[in-house]
């Protein structure tokens, strides 16, 4: 073995040894863990930011942009921001030890399921530091242990925010492999990590499509995984226009660069010569410049034809798609063609075809009359997010605390043997 | 592309069409095809059993063990068997459309989550040939297509039951592609499939090790699998022993050659001088042949030395090792060690040791005072089972209809936009 695959077997087996213990930890425990974590960023915030400086110093260097450079810096007020996560996963239920539809089987057994801890969760994710200390704390709060592994550009910061987190962890008796960075930026680390599935049970991606896609393809471990998100919103005949403006609006422009953002309209062909008008101009007041298919740019000629690479594209900006429908089945044959089964939104008025939408869209999140911004696990009322699964094994959608564990069968018996 | 490939992509591609209209399928329609079939099979009995005899005289020509033969056959009793099945999985509920913990959030949201089928299911299995009815059976019912691969040994049979099974698909007005045998056995058409993941959901494997083995090593689609069945009853100091002797005989007796069949004891002991003995004598009345550690041999040296290959095997016959421990903690060390997260069991009226056995160990189920062989979906309450998983994500344990569902997120709004 290399001395890297060395550090990587070792680092793994050592969460697994760290996660073992963590099953028995009392909440209380985890929660005076985490409140300590807060203080510790706290008490160090001048270590913390000194080696950030070191990643800002050499990203500068580097050439790196200005918005990836402040997505870099663990400036006060992200500190601050991380040190209220701390807080407030501490201030969530605990999930680990509840037991859900115990029942009386007619032999008298009882029989019941009890969530416990995944085990060891690796997580891969892109430059910003304060992941770091979100995932960890969301997974230890699950009873997870956590292999970190984050962007080369964030090493310092990484390593500098792991050992104020893991001098938490010693200080309250608790093992230090619970939280732990991979000290080398070596691409090789990810690809051995991906192997290590004796001791590894969920690896999370988290970053641009590239490397989810390598994730998915190189892992021999269970991935949960969003791709993008291509969110659209379906504007029926019986819509509400005066809830459908804002709402689109809302969609499109709060943060045109986040998954939840929608990125195509779909239009019913009987509002569309009263309404496309309308849209368009909403739009336009706000930045928005619409793609549109044939038929919409007849009705507003200001609308750019689309091309065909546009239909289903992630834009991440203020680009969006737009396309008259003859009717719902129309708009679902597109949403399944173009969709990425993120977030998928029906504005009507009309009952049936709301319940349908509901019903029949296969999408992590399905809504009427609503943002596409509420895809997000705080706005669902989960408390904290980790990622949303576009993927339907295990959670599909926003994954809070709940997603981190799993369910075990219990069973409390009197001596019963099967006849 | 081959031949066999544009074979396996159109099915997967098939699958996928017929998967989306299941979704919106009532349960008095999925039941009523499923009581259908159940009639078709009766009604093609003696179809199904001519093909089946060509596979019986195959396997005669290739040598097959007499118990090979037994479990390809299509008796009378497996045919009243797999329509049994039939119509109890029609009387289960269905858990497709359930909704859970529907809440009106701060902002009037109301959020929650709809249970929805999963989509498209490969199953690859060996030899029985009444698998390709009960997992189509289980499948159809949770809304889901599948794609099934039998033994090579069982391919008449697998062929017939399909085309009896697609026909009352579509006397039924469904499409057929929703149950599809793969037509060729070459063992390349199942590296294909494991490759659709475009297309296909989940694979879920069942056989003997190697396969699982490959099936996990080779799948592009998630998996969930069950490698082996290696299960541990932990006598404690404090065990009634009038219920000890009873759970061990059954959980290692009653059906040896099965997954949740007994293969390692561990003893207390404080209990060993007075309980081996006694223990010994019962099973050796059993037939069952005892692997022992040192100190058990010195206590009863009827007892075979164990051979260090023999702690964590899975012998799925009448062998039986039996290891004397210190305490709970050395119990709980072996588990780790030599266990595969299947079904642990621990012997006590002490009530701490047993809620933290319960709360402690890692397995897909963990008992108090029962027998291992009640780790089976039907015993455990969920009607019917397609397989039990011992990985973690999305399903720990057995896998009853529910399992091959997922929940999306459901949102009811009034026009609500995110501030």
């Amino acid at each position: 073995m290399s001395d890297l695959q060395n550090t990587i077997v070792d680092m793994a087996k050592g969460a697994k040894k760290a996660a073992r213990t963590l099953v028995s930890l009392s909440s209380t425990a985890k929660n005076d863990i985490l409140l300590h974590m807060a203080n510790s960023i706290d008490a160090k915030r001048i270590f913390i930011q000194s080696e950030n400086q070191k990643d800002l110093s050499a990203g500068k260097e580097k050439g790196l942009s200005d918005a990836m450079l402040d997505r870099l810096e663990l400036s006060d007020n992200v500190i601050e921001s991380m040190m209220n996560g701390l807080r407030e996963v501490a201030a969530l239920g605990d999930p680990v030890g509840e037991i859900e539809n115990m029942v009386r089987r007619p032999n008298g057994l009882m029989v019941g399921r009890m969530r416990i801890p995944l085990g060891v969760i690796g997580m891969i994710y892109e430059s910003r530091p304060n992941v770091t200390v979100d995932a960890a704390t969301l997974c230890l709060k699950a009873g997870n242990a956590i292999i970190l592994r984050g962007g080369s550009e964030a090493i310092h910061s990484n390593m500098a925010l792991a050992s104020v987190l893991q001098e938490a962890l010693s200080s309250q008796g608790v093992d230090s492999d619970a939280i732990q960075v991979i000290p080398v930026t070596d691409r090789e680390a990810v690809t051995l990590m991906l192997a290590q599935e004796e001791y590894i049970d969920l690896i999370i991606p988290r970053g641009g499509e590239g490397l989810i896609r390598f994730v998915a393809e190189t892992s021999r471990i269970p991935v949960l995984k969003h791709y993008k998100g291509v969110c659209h919103i379906y504007v029926d005949s019986d819509a509400d226009l005066a809830k459908a403006t804002p709402i689109l609006i809302n969609s499109k422009t709060q943060r045109p660069g986040v998954c939840n953002a929608l990125e195509g309209v779909l239009i019913h062909q009987s509002i569309a010569t009263d309404y496309l008008p309308k849209f368009a101009e909403a739009m336009k007041q706000k930045g928005v410049i619409l793609l549109g298919c044939k038929e919409s740019v007849g009705i507003v000629p200001d609308i750019t034809p689309a091309m065909d690479s546009d239909w289903g594209s992630e834009f991440l900006d203020l680009r969006l798609c737009v396309k008259v429908v003859a009717d719902m089945d129309e708009a679902f044959a597109y949403i399944d063609e173009y969709g990425s089964r993120h977030t998928e939104i029906i504005i009507t008025e009309n009952y049936s075809k709301a319940q349908r939408f509901i019903a029949e869209v296969d999408a992590s999140a399905v809504m009427v009359n609503a943002s596409t911004r509420f895809n997000d696990g705080g706005e669902l009322g989960l408390g904290a997010e980790i990622g949303i699964s576009t993927t339907k094994l295990h959670a599909y959608g926003p994954m809070g605390l709940k997603e981190l564990t799993t369910q075990k069968f219990i069973v409390y018996g009197q001596g019963q043997v099967r006849s």
